[in-house]
């Protein structure tokens, strides 16, 4: 009976597949195997499953990379490449990707390829719940019918159905799987008790918000543009204090300095899998909007970088300049969407020699390396341990050094010329 | 000698001078009044110097209205509308409107009348200060060149000059100006050091934020803008929630609730004399921005409002209408720039007999008269007034209310159509 799930999940005895072990799925599983669930990972990329079937982390996180190898030496987390291995399963969570290609059309292909593994077993009893980020209406429009029609089973009656959208911070799934409420969007009230009583299964204070599946798919949008939007405002305040000769950060400080009702991010680039891509799942409509103009406003920034640096030191063509920081994120390995990378190519199209340097990405150069005789360094990513690289820039022979995140103070340069993101030179 | 000027105000010697009696100059006059300097209000309308002369509010502001009454009793606040009384200053702070126009440019017709009367008199050991909101670079491209050329005194060494802008919430400068920090942006030290001893005076605790001139012109509008795309973003959130059927209100809240990056305003009427208009004067610029994309969102709503009553109960020409709320905000009578008088401009523009209540604005109608047998009450404004009125509304006999500010839940209503902004119908 469906009615019993909730209580087979509070009492351990409950099976749960993850489909999808990346940055979403993967921390989501060693944490619910950690809260006392048997957990099947479920990844069709071969390699992935087989790294991770050893233990081992398949990218950067060393809070979820320790769990995760106590979690499969106990044996309750075990790991799969082969869908069928769901059939045992309970619980289904759908944790793929939901990229946006080239034309920034959505690709549901991850998706669909989920739905049809989903499909070849028997979903009588079962939950099946969406984890990753979809566009409005895509569980009552696209995943709904498609199971209805192929399993002839009642959404909440027969299986339960419902949108939990993943909502941390990457890197920060160790500590806010457990803080973080969850939105629950379920077809009915029987699919909502399953989805509350997953969540409370990691941690019985878990604050559960129920809405509508759309609802919770809005919800995580509306989280994501937010942010995403602010980060655009505060570029374009940058950008007007380059244009009238003032320093936009020094700015921006003081406007928010001691007054509650001003909050305006710190300039920077702004991208990555999750923040750049959301605006379109939710805004895919013919009109101007502000996530739209927010959303080009972003995806500027690299140019300008560039463009900035031309200005002051001519053609870069044939020059050496050093990039450092290639994620999209401070600390963080994950250079997908990342406007350093997109800086990257902006340079090399402008014939720039370019040498990248980033401690957390694998195959770029040394700090050493990167800062032999650079034409200009730019200092493209926030990671921690770029903190302390001022003088080592100062003294590098390079005649500029651009600052995009306003790590440093002007001051901290004799030799080299200092430019900052949003202020003027 | 200038560098006399901080420890004058200190000890309560010096005399200061408040251009412009309105919602920014009343208030401050009166709290510097109240904080031990003698201060001369002057404002050229006389019927409004006038009324303050003997004491009373010229405006609903209970209470600086008390504070009023005792700083005139006590004979620290003078009044004139003669702009040769601030001869006898030290300080002349000015705090005249910055509105704009019909075509969206700038007016800046007050500034310039009251640094005619500045010109009057003898600069040397004063201090001016510009309390306005301005267009980026006004102090430094307007009133610095023209108050040197025709005095041919020197900046900063025969009198200081500053920007100071004005930051308060209206109707919270009783609290605000004791409690937020002020942004000073002086043309040199000695400008800095009289700005910032002047708001010493009215609390020593007050934290002082230095910067440049322009930089505080642009932190002033920052801060608006800031606030004023966050709530466009809001109503952008809650119209992307009518078109897939949901209700955005209560969306917003669930992506709000427990997370702390996340602090999306509600929805609803965006505008009033310094948001509606703080945009244009920092991004007069040909290319599209959010800003200007927030603007054009935010006043679209009240076409909006009147679009979807017309949708749901066909053309209002000829219909009463009851609009409850014409100020622009909660609990105030300022009118200026209000969407709520937006909303019956097309209402009449649509041939609409519209009857509005509005208890905080006088020569409005009670709410007994606009409730007699309306087709339509649209709640317009979010008064406190107004919470319990949902009875009331029920039953007058309306088919329909709208609720811009969602003040109320469909629950409430059993007789009337329950609308709400950014809720599907």
């Amino acid at each position: 009976m469906l009615a019993d799930l909730p209580e087979k999940i509070r009492s351990g005895r409950a099976v749960v597949s993850v489909l999808g072990l990346g940055r979403v799925g993967l921390p989501l599983a060693v944490v619910l195997a950690r809260s006392g669930l048997h957990v099947i990972g479920v990844d069709t990329d071969e390699r992935r499953a087989s790294i991770v079937s050893k233990g081992d982390m398949p990218f950067y996180y060393p809070e979820i990379g320790e769990w995760l190898s106590e979690a499969v030496a106990t044996g309750m987390l075990t790991v799969s490449n082969l869908g069928q291995s769901i059939e045992r399963s309970d619980v289904i969570i759908v944790t793929v990707g939901t990229p946006t290609g080239t034309q920034y059309q959505l690709d549901y292909s991850q998706l669909h390829s989920a739905l049809r593994e989903v499909l070849k077993v028997d979903l009588r009893d079962k939950a099946v719940i969406l984890r990753s980020t979809s566009v409005p209406r895509t569980l009552v429009n696209i995943v709904l019918p498609l199971l209805v029609k192929e399993s002839g089973l009642d959404p909440d009656t027969d299986f339960a159905l419902a949108v939990c959208p993943e909502r941390i911070l990457e890197g920060q799934a160790h500590r806010e799987l457990y803080e973080l409420p969850e939105i629950v969007g379920g077809v009915g009230s029987l699919s909502n008790a399953v989805a509350s009583e997953l969540f409370r299964k990691i941690s019985p204070k878990k604050k559960i918000l129920l809405t509508t599946p759309t609802g919770a798919e809005m919800a995580k949008l509306f989280t994501n543009i937010y942010r995403y939007v602010n980060f655009a405002l505060a570029n374009e305040f940058a950008l007007w204090a380059e244009k009238y000769g003032e320093d936009g950060l020094q700015i921006i400080r003081v406007a928010n300095d001691g007054y509650s009702r001003c909050h305006i991010p710190k300039p920077g680039f702004a991208g990555g899998p999750c923040l750049g891509k959301d605006g379109f799942l939710l805004d895919n409509d013919p009109f101007t909007t502000i996530v739209s103009v927010a959303w080009k406003l972003n995806e500027a920034v690299p140019q300008h970088v560039v463009t900035s640096l031309i200005r002051e030191l001519g053609p870069l063509s044939g020059k050496r300049v050093a990039v450092l920081g290639l994620a999209f994120k401070a600390n963080s390995d994950d250079v997908r969407l990342s406007p350093s990378a997109k800086v990257v190519e902006i340079l090399r199209a402008y014939g720039a020699q370019v040498l990248v340097h980033d401690p957390h990405v694998r195959g770029t150069m040394s700090l050493e390396e990167v800062l032999q005789s650079p034409e200009v360094v730019i200092v493209a990513n926030n990671h921690s341990a770029f903190r302390d690289l001022s003088a080592v820039i100062d003294k590098s022979g390079c005649k500029a050094v651009y600052d995009v995140w306003g790590m440093f103070e002007p001051s901290e340069f004799s030799r080299v010329r200092y430019m900052r993101f949003g202020r003027a030179t």
